[in-house]
Formats: structure tokens, sequence, C-alpha cells
């Protein structure tokens, strides 16, 4: 099996799987009981937001609050933002080609706040441009991906703060990270005070994410009870995925520049052969992250593409996996004003560390065989 | 190490923990892939929601929303049903004694609803005749736990539709079972219309719960985005957990009665045993769970004898995990009116389906030690 559908998920790890196996039949404990089996499940918590806290610079271990996943820190984020300034409005920006983990929270605020969208250029970024001419004074909140999970593009998030500080706007800065993180470098505090990242993404466990907040940024919970984290995310803490977490962080970033090498590898050797193919049209242009690499085949709708590739065990996505449960195709590529028929014959390839060049070689004759299957047109 | 502390979370058994790890190693998809590696998450997903929706009446497959744990599942059915409601306005029915996980969702609702609290008796028990008295025709939303987490007590959530019914009032019932699943039978749809329930209360891992609704139970959701479980709980769905979940409810309700009769025995001898120390008081009063027995030993600090316990590898909790986060000791006590010196000194015994009968002969003498340690008295 070639699995190319790491924007979607990974595989668990060894030593991911081993940390979570180990919290669950060992360090089983409550982190919140006073005893020693509960403090020994605290310290693994302890030792999670250790290992995340150098990862994105300025941020510290105590101010790494760990959700259910990307999607909750997602909305944690926007809402536990927006909440405490309903009072006093003003502008929320987001681009159009958001995860919907933000657009749907955001959406949740129409009532009090105006909202913005940037809207990306021809190749899917969100320029210094776009976002320099559509800010406002009265911005309370922005929300910015580094990097988009269907296209794999970087946007231009450095730009914000500058921006906001021109205008003399007091916003709070948020990057959704899931896609970026372990493949480009996090931000720091000086562009954002708000990360989202997820654990599914880097080869731990499904089920846990966390939210890097900035010292001294307010933010209220969506999820209340026993107090857990500071009464920022009650709910006993799910020591197994957060061990999981920084098991896969702690190896992924112990050679973070072998494994963007790796990335950039596949991807270039990708993108080159698939360029070589005059039927096909690369929809990721850069920069970008080298993890993702979105293409269409006009005439051979994303789902008979997927299905045909599927045949050859090889897995790919059309769009993004989460955009299957809303129908109607990617927002992402419909905000690019990409043409109908690249919309709907667009694929995502997404890298992941257990992939070798041969996976490429595979795909490569595959989506030719494909073409001449359904008599496209030649391959060169 | 002789764990009694299973009421604030227990190990992970070793089928519920392989199920885990097949689904982080090997079915590890995106259930929103339209691939075969996603579908195959997906009916993994599909399986645990066929393995628990027998195991309380009435409800539906599909009416199962798989969440991070209780806390968000109880979050979910107050905010769920009550954010549905704000313009309708009403009374909203709670214990004092339910888990914080419920007092406080409905609390963010009190500008909107009128919130009136069912109190316990001596014994600590929400009894037919406080709900009748207590409840209105203007009633909306009512919570009341099966079994209390720090006692054991049963409530009396069967009189409370027969109420409604009588009083012509149309409000959703909930229940939060989360310290009732598997040890009582789970109550049905004649009875309640929302149940939540945790994993990690059975021996499943940390970070899954359920949410049970009622065919027809109009729900808002409170985590938006992918649209994933019908749109009532987007995020890709914890699939090792909702795994091991299933795996462990299945192991657990194959001899659902071989456990209760264990619980049973392990409960009864350890409160006759402890009842014949005059220096010990029973908190926990009949009908129960016979998974909690919750005793003080006036003179004895609750966390003295917790730590004293713990030199001799027992473990036990003072009041719930979840209160140590809050201070101010056990809220479930309190308004049980519970002595001063009963509630300074009470301690939670949580047995589980690993202990045997001589963790309980280990348990009677080490609190004799204590006594004579502490000099509280001569023991009997």
């Amino acid at each position: 099996m070639i699995y190319l559908d790491n924007a979607a998920t990974t595989p668990v790890f060894p030593s991911a799987a081993a940390a979570a196996m180990d919290a669950m039949t060992e360090n089983y404990g409550n982190p919140s009981s006073i005893h020693k089996a509960g403090q020994a499940a605290k310290k693994v918590l302890y030792d999670a937001r250790k290992t995340l806290v150098p990862l994105a610079r300025g941020f510290s271990a105590e101010n790494i609050i760990l959700t259910s996943g990307g999607t909750e820190a997602n909305n944690l984020a926007v809402a536990g933002v927006l909440k405490g300034k309903i009072r006093q409005g003003g502008s929320v920006f987001l681009s159009a080609t958001e995860h919907a983990s933000v657009t749907e929270a955001v959406k949740e605020f129409s009532k009090y706040f105006n909202i913005v969208f940037f809207e990306p250029d021809r190749g899917g970024h969100i320029t210094a441009k776009e976002i320099e001419s559509k800010l406002t004074k009265d911005a309370v909140f922005v929300s910015l991906m580094l990097v988009n999970n269907e296209t794999g593009v970087i946007n231009d998030i450095d730009s914000i703060k500058p921006a906001l500080k021109r205008l003399g706007a007091d916003a709070v800065v948020h990057s959704d990270c899931v896609a970026a993180f372990g493949k480009v470098a996090l931000p720091s505090t000086a562009d954002v005070d708000l990360i989202s990242v997820s654990g599914h993404k880097i080869n731990a466990m499904k089920g846990v994410g966390a939210l890097y907040v900035k010292c001294g940024v307010k933010l209220k919970p969506i999820i209340f009870g026993g107090g857990q984290q500071n009464a920022m995310r009650s709910g006993t803490e799910n020591v197994p995925a957060a061990a999981s977490l920084a098991a896969a962080a702690k190896e992924l970033f112990a050679d973070f520049d072998g494994v963007k090498a790796r990335y950039e590898a596949l991807y270039d050797k990708a993108r080159k052969l698939l360029e070589s193919l005059d039927f096909v049209r690369i929809n990721t242009s850069e920069p970008s992250s080298k993890a993702v690499l979105n293409v269409s085949v006009p005439g051979i709708p994303s789902e008979v593409m997927v299905r045909f590739l599927q045949d050859k065990d090889i897995f790919v996505s059309p769009a993004s996996a989460c955009s299957s449960n809303k129908g109607g195709g990617s927002a992402v590529l419909a905000a690019m004003r990409l043409p109908d028929e690249l919309r709907k014959s667009a694929v995502r390839i997404s890298f992941g560390r257990q992939n070798e060049e041969s996976d490429v070689d595979a795909l490569y004759a595959a989506i030719k065989e494909a073409a001449a299957h359904f008599r496209i047109c030649e391959a060169k």
C-alpha cells in the first residue's frame, strides 16, 4: 500500500504508539489524582508540554493547552478570544482558504463582529499585499493558516503584526498551523499570539492537539467542568495521546532538517515527473510546504482518479478529507478561482515520512495509466 | 500496587489497548477519506457505535455522538439543548451533586434560564420526592446523574419523566452516566433523552466518551468544523480511542452479571470490615453502585489518609480527582450537609475489575494502622 494521503492523517510511528501504550497500561493514573499514580500521569503531561514548547519561540509550557485535536484547538482560539470581545465588537479577519474549524467557529460570532475575508491570489497564497489592503484599525482578531491543508502553499503571516501595528490596531493573531506542523518552522510570538497544532498529522495518534497561547493573551474556555489545565480546558487529559504527540514530535524534530530535505526530494521528484505530463495541471505554487502537491487531470473527476489509484493500492484525496463530509467540493480551490474543470479533477497528493521515492514512481506510472485508460490523451 | 481509585480512572485492559494499537498502526486512515484506508477506519467507528447502542435501550447507532470524554459529552448535552431554547427561556433543573462538567456548563446559561437545584437527602440521594416537589411546568431541561461519582449512590432518575408528564412540561432529560457505566444498567429512552458515558472509567483509554441522543431530540453542536458525525461533532474522530471504548465495553458487558457480582463482593466485604471499626463513618448509603465506598475517619484529614495509604502502595482519593483542581473540598459531601469533621476526613474507595478481595484486606489493615498511627483511638 502506497499511502500518499498524509495530509488527511498519518500512520502512528512505533515510538508514538509505544508512548501511548505506556500511558494506557503503566502510567494510567488520573493527572488530577494527588497520589503517586496520578502524579506520574501528570509528569507525562508536563514532559509533553516541555517537548512542544521549544518548537515555537516565545511561548511557555504553562501556556500550552492540550485539546482533543486541531479542530478543538482552532475552535478554542476563535471562540476563546471572541467571547471576551463581544461587547467591544469590531472586525474579524480570516482567509477564504481557512479550514472549516476556523471558518465555522467564526460564523458563530457573525452577529457581533464584522467579518472580512482575505482572498488568495491565483496561486492560492494570502499575500502581504492582500493582508495590508484589508486590515482595518478596528481589527480584534485575525486568523490565518501558515500552510494551506489542500495546496500546501505558505501564507505571509509575518506581515500581519507589522500591519496591525501601523494601524494602531490591538488584535489577537491566530495561526492554524496544523498543516505546517512538522513541515515548516512554527511561527514565533513575534508574528502570532496563538498557534494550533494537531498530533495525527505528524505520526502521533488521533485525538490530540494543542493551542500555544502567548503569555498575556486572554482566552475564555469552551469546555467546562473539573477545571483541568488552569480551567482553560476541563476534562481528564488524554494522557496516552499527549504522550504520543510528544514522542512523535521528539523524533521528528531531532532531525527536522533531514525530514524537510526528504519531503523536498519527494515533492521535487513528483512535481518534475507530473509537470512532464501535458495532461496534468499543477495547482500548488511556491512557496509551499513541500508536503502537499495538488494536481488536476482535466477530464478525470477527482473521485474517479482517487478510486483508479486505489485499485493500484495508491491512496490520495480529492481536496481535503474533512471536506468530504460537506459535499460541494473544495472551498479552497473555489476561492483560488480555479477553472471548473481543474476544480472537479483535483487530487491532493500528500507526502509522509514513511514514503520512498519509489512511491512517487508508482504514482507517476498510475496517473499515466489513468490518462490512457480514460483516453484523456497520450502520455508524453 | 493496590489501585482503589477506579472512579478517577482505570488501567486500560489488554483487549482495549490492543484495539487502540490496531487503529493506530493498521486501520490508521481518516474516516472522512473516501478511499479504502479511510473506509476501514470508518468501519471501526461504525462497529464501536454498534457495540454501544444495545447498552441503553431505545437509542440507535446513528444517534451516538463520540466525544473527547465524559466532560465534553456532558457539555454537549447541556449546551446542545440550551442553545436552542434561549428564546423560549424557562427553568433548568439539575442536582446539587452533579459533576462540574454539568454544573459549569449550565452556569454558562444562567442569564437565560431559571436554574433550580435538586438537593440530596442525608444519604446523598436525589429522591423522587425531591424531584416531584421541585419540577415546574416551565421546565425545559433536566440533568440528573444516575450514579454519583463521589458516593456511588443511585438517584431516582425514573421519576423525572412521569413527573414532567403530570405537569405537562416538555423538557429534555439528560443523565450523566459516567459513574454508572459498567456498574449498573444504563437507563432507556423511557426515562431519559440523553446519556453521557466515558471510556476511561471502564478500562478503555482516556480521551473518549459518547453522548446517546434519543431520536428526535434537537441538539446544536458545540465544536465546529469539517462536519464529521453529521455535523454534531466536527474534528477527525479519535478512532483508536473509540476502538478501545468498544473493546472494553464488549468485554465488560459479555459478563455484566459476573462483573456486578464481583463489585458487590468487594463492596460488601469492605463495608462490613470498615463498619466494624468504630472510628470509621460510612458516607455511602443504599441503593448504590457497589463500585464506590465513601468513608471518613474523623481526625485524619483526607489528604493525610491518602498519603498514609499511598505509603503502603494503596491508592484512593479524597472526594473526586477533578475536585482537586478547584480546592475547597467536595461539593457533593457539602450538599449532603455532612458534618465538617466527616467532610474533611472523607476518602473515596473505588473498586475496579482488576481488584481482588485481598486488596480489601490490605486496605482494612492499613486504615486500622492509620488510626493507631495517628492515635485516633484503638481499633476494635
